[in-house]
């Protein structure tokens, strides 16, 4: 089955249920998973069926109207307190991604906000959870032809490596990194896409390489370690990468391993794009020393397939992401525009204002 | 079964073959291979069944004798070109290690020089295949001491960093930079090892990490893209790997995803250590880019048991090597102590005083 990625949406509203494509058993099978309830939602996230940080962000306001239509009563104040429940069980899934919190938040402003029955609550929350995939495809869009700004202006056709994956599966659609790697597509600028594995999980080999074979995109899959030797080679024009959290200075945790890739660009000249909508910044947080670091279990680490890759009687240490300082990062590519990583503080004014 | 490998002897002499570790199934199985034919030997170098510059070195040793066994002549030229043959098939198994043609170069010299009946030159280069076997253990040894003297002296117990396997199972037993890390776990300077998995063929995984488990050091083993992080929150002290060639000015090729340690390292302010014996510094190769980078088969990164990782339409770049240049390198810890990498040419000079 080909399919133009386009045209592919991880989670989507459909027959009263959200419709999740089942990223644990992609490339192999390209399935769907109905969610019904809220816990069922959460454990999609925890587990990663979902993935992905805007996407995330999309499946938790879904799981947020999902918990909403669970409550039985008619109770205002009861239903808010309910709903708040909802929240705390969504946002216990994971800790770093940021859009997480953001959209479980934007969900439970707007309950609070809106006036009329709880049944006039439960329907606003729909209604919200559908702008939000919809703002969120949009934002992606406008990303993807932002990057267009800042990408080198030669060669004409770029290579550029990207590591993880930032597309259309980790998003409502088209993605943020592989948004630009998509627009750059369209407009001719890309000659090919090297793309990391990403260990442990290897969403890079997995989920980027499928996304870009559906498109007719060429790629070339390295492992992780092989990066910086890419790029002595001279193979490598832009790097370019999603983000699970930005601080207020520009700090950015990303997949584990991003942060390895932007030493390695910088060692080499290369510029290195963050690509991420605003929602992703968290003004909360002066720096990137405050995000919380993910660890998740070292089976990630020693069992691929059926096929235990160590000894008994080793110790794992599995963080699921990492933080790149701001002045390894050359621009952070938003829905507004692209602006260096120290500009972010302004563009916080501004939304104040 | 647990047994140290201070009594790990990846190729011995027994019973009038060579018994080789199979290293392909490590750490699930301990089993060993008997290659009675220089043929069976270039295979089984090839195939990885013997890998690690070192060992390999022994091996084609062992494998010139294999081969002068076979020779049916008693006129010393026409053995001499037979020889010949058996140096080329054996040198044609991998490029990148220079201990390789080392070792066939020794053998034949010491045909070419040995007086006497052909049965005579078959039992000199019998001796010297034990020989170079033996120095190999012995210069592991030394380097493993000469390391203390460059390790940081403070804090008291380090925890170091290496990647690939540069363990015994790499060279006649011991290791060069597992060398290091041993003689460092008997002195007490040793908290724990750090080990990348090193993929794509995981050596770090399934051997680094037998090796220490099966002496009881303490082992935690990451994914490579997790090193710069590591680095940066503190847990890593120094590095230390091997080599597979060391050009004249210090330019190291080691197994892919050294440099990308190295580069993390330097940015840390992290000392970064080659552990490798003086056959492998090539001096007749000015700098590292003249050396060779084998490029090794895609399924090596698709495939990892029996499942396959990546969709069908990606492409691979599998390149086994890398180079890390001079400047990166801390130390070079050789069998006659640790020297600057720049220092290499003196010793040269003082070689052929």
């Amino acid at each position: 089955m080909t399919l133009s990625t386009n045209h592919v949406y991880p989670v989507i509203w459909h027959n009263g249920a959200v419709s999740l494509i089942d990223q644990t058993r992609l490339p192999n099978e390209y399935t769907f998973v109905e969610i019904h309830r809220s816990e069922d939602m959460a454990r999609a996230i925890k587990t990663m069926i979902v993935r992905g940080a805007p996407a995330i962000g999309v499946a938790a306001a879904y799981g947020m109207y999902l918990g909403a239509r669970e409550i039985e009563t008619s109770d205002r104040h009861e239903f808010l307190q309910n709903l708040d429940k909802v929240a705390q069980l969504l946002g216990s899934t994971r800790p770093t991604a940021v859009n997480l919190f953001w959209a479980i938040s934007r969900m439970m402003k707007v309950a609070k906000e809106t006036l009329g029955t709880v049944e006039d609550i439960k329907q606003t929350l729909f209604q919200t959870a559908q702008a939000i995939n919809v703002e969120d495809l949009q934002t992606c869009q406008a990303i993807g032809d932002n990057g267009l700004t800042v990408l080198p202006a030669s060669p004409e056709k770029l290579t550029l490596l990207t590591h993880c994956n930032a597309g259309a599966l980790a998003t409502a659609g088209y993605g943020t990194a592989l948004g630009v790697v998509r627009s750059a597509w369209r407009e001719g600028r890309l000659e090919r896409l090297f793309a990391d594995e990403t260990r442990p999980r290897l969403q890079g080999a997995k989920l980027t390489a499928w996304e870009c074979v559906q498109e007719g995109i060429p790629v070339t899959l390295i492992t992780d370690n092989m990066a910086a030797h890419c790029m002595k080679q001279g193979l490598i024009h832009a790097v370019v990468v999603g983000a699970d959290r930005i601080a207020a200075n520009g700090d950015t945790a990303n997949k584990i391993g991003t942060y390895s890739v932007a030493i390695a660009a910088k060692a080499h000249n290369i510029p290195f794009f963050v690509a991420a909508p605003l929602s992703t910044v968290d003004f909360e947080l002066a720096d990137g020393s405050k995000i919380p670091i993910e660890e998740r279990d070292p089976t990630e680490i020693y069992q691929v397939g059926d096929t235990i890759l160590t000894p008994e009687g080793v110790d794992f240490y599995n963080p699921a992401f990492d933080v790149t300082p701001a002045e390894l990062i050359t621009a952070i590519i938003t829905e507004n525009g692209a602006i260096a990583p120290g500009e972010l503080v302004k563009l916080q004014l501004k939304q104040l204002v």
